[in-house]
């Protein structure tokens, strides 16, 4: 079993409108909603990988519930939140039909109250007990402390368990320290992690800090990774139009599924690629296209030298 | 008891975020929430102003009982909202702090099946027969047909029961061939019906299309009046600065509880307006300011002529 791990678990709304104005009215056109929050990301993409992923963090109120709703549909998951009195939040994507783009609306989350904190923490221990790999994702809801990820991944460490960490800002530069197995910035978080806009600098700069591997996801030019096995950089086979929304969620998924898969590296880093890339072009925001994953798996280019031993 | 007709209620959402900028992901620093929909918010101020008020309409999902939650908190509003199996609508207000702007979001609101629909029709008759007033108010959701406010207009003058309006478009169109007692279009709403930009003109031929008396509102001009009785304009006493929301449907809860108090026009007029700017003055986007209200209520200034009898 895979376990990930969302604190600041959301209810995802999307809306799409025929054109955004600010500051005028809008008849929303289409309405989706979904459970989200990185981690739960993961995990739905990890399940129809055939993975057994275990989802924990909080949820609570009336969208924490339609949040566990909707992950009781999802086969190969299993729901292990921890219940909270505060209410799960709500992101809303405005998706303007005229241009594609997208705006983002984050509620920033419930207040979790110190015991909650507690309970979430005696709960991980015990699900880390039956997990082959577990992933740290998103951000923190108010009340847990900035360095409640460095603590996770002490706890995973001590129980052996490989731990993936993909969050940003000073939670990542402490948690960094805590020595996580890997970590997945992008670009500008690597860049706030190191001070260095240059990759191949910055992810041997971030594993000095503490980071036994650093795969930074660089947008369409795909992955860069820096590991005590060797350095790789891995490259889509052409550049892709459609939807980024999650694209960063399945590299992450990707990358946990060849670790327990033990996969070498490059296979690791194509699988990243390619179930990034099926997301981009799927239709559906943050959902991937099987077909164009199988498609694109054997087509990622990868690069790279081998460390010596 | 006045009774309020919301066939599509709604949880508004409020966000406040620091600037709003198209295709950019935003950090929501405040996040309010309440019943709406308009009849539920004319329904929030006549029971502010002391009046026993109904509302009814539909309500389903998560949301719905969010909604029907929310409504019992406030003392002298009577829960009679018909459960329908779609789930109840959201509306995102997005408040941009560095502007004061609203950029809106409303979402369509569930499907109505025809067998909620007579329900709600029968449900509505045996509300009528306790009823001194009653208000029909806001869009139509999916599945209602497009005359249902003229049936609904019908019934309720075949009640003997003073029946207002506060519709736009088709809808309004066809209620008011059916004859209301009492319209209140906005300058947009009446020239729509009318084909006329000119108000006196508008409300005058919007009288002879069928409504008794018609009552448009003009934002910060005030309120023009065209009735049996006489013509009026009433206009606040200054210019006034703040928040537009809920405005119009505070000029309809004082349009009511004149019509149930028995007051002549100039007052009722001079409620309208007074409850309308107080509505604006109020921090709390639709909520109205009560020392405002009172104090505003004696400088509205009402002109017009009555008619020869």
């Amino acid at each position: 079993m895979i376990l990930t791990v969302t604190l600041n678990t959301a209810l995802d709304i999307t809306y799409r409108v025929p054109a955004l104005r600010p500051h005028a009215e809008h008849r929303v056109t289409g309405v989706t909603e979904r459970p989200g929050g990185k981690g739960l990301n993961v995990a739905r993409v990890l399940a129809a990988l055939g993975h057994e992923v275990t989802v924990t963090g909080f949820a609570g109120g009336t969208t924490g519930r339609v949040v566990r709703d909707g992950l009781q549909g999802l086969t190969g998951v299993t729901d292990a939140l921890i219940p909270v009195t505060g209410t799960t939040r709500r992101t809303v994507a405005v998706v303007d039909e005229r241009t594609g783009d997208t705006t983002r609306l984050n509620e920033p989350g419930p207040v979790i109250t110190p015991a909650e904190w507690s309970a979430f923490q005696e709960a991980y221990e015990g699900l880390l007990a039956g997990a082959q790999a577990v992933a740290l994702c998103g951000s923190l809801p108010p009340g847990v402390p900035v360095g409640a990820y460095a603590g996770l991944v002490r706890t995973a460490r001590a129980a052996g368990i490989p731990v993936l960490l993909d969050t940003s800002g000073e939670p990542l530069r402490r948690a960094v320290a805590a020595r996580p197995d890997l970590i997945k910035p992008n670009a500008d978080e690597l860049a706030e992690l190191t001070g260095s806009h240059e990759p191949l600098r910055a992810t041997q700069d971030a594993r000095r800090r503490g980071a036994r591997s650093v795969v930074a996801s660089l947008g369409p030019e795909g992955l860069v990774a820096a590991t005590p096995e060797g350095r790789w950089r891995a490259t889509p086979p052409a550049r892709l139009s459609g939807n980024p929304t999650g694209a960063g969620d399945s590299a992450v998924a990707g990358l946990l599924s060849g670790l327990v898969d033990r996969l070498p590296w490059p296979q690791t880093l194509a699988r990243a690629v390619a179930l990034s890339a099926a997301t981009i072009l799927s239709p559906a925001a943050g959902e991937f296209d099987r077909a164009a994953y199988e498609e694109l798996v054997g087509r990622v280019a990868v690069t790279g030298e081998v460390s010596a031993a």
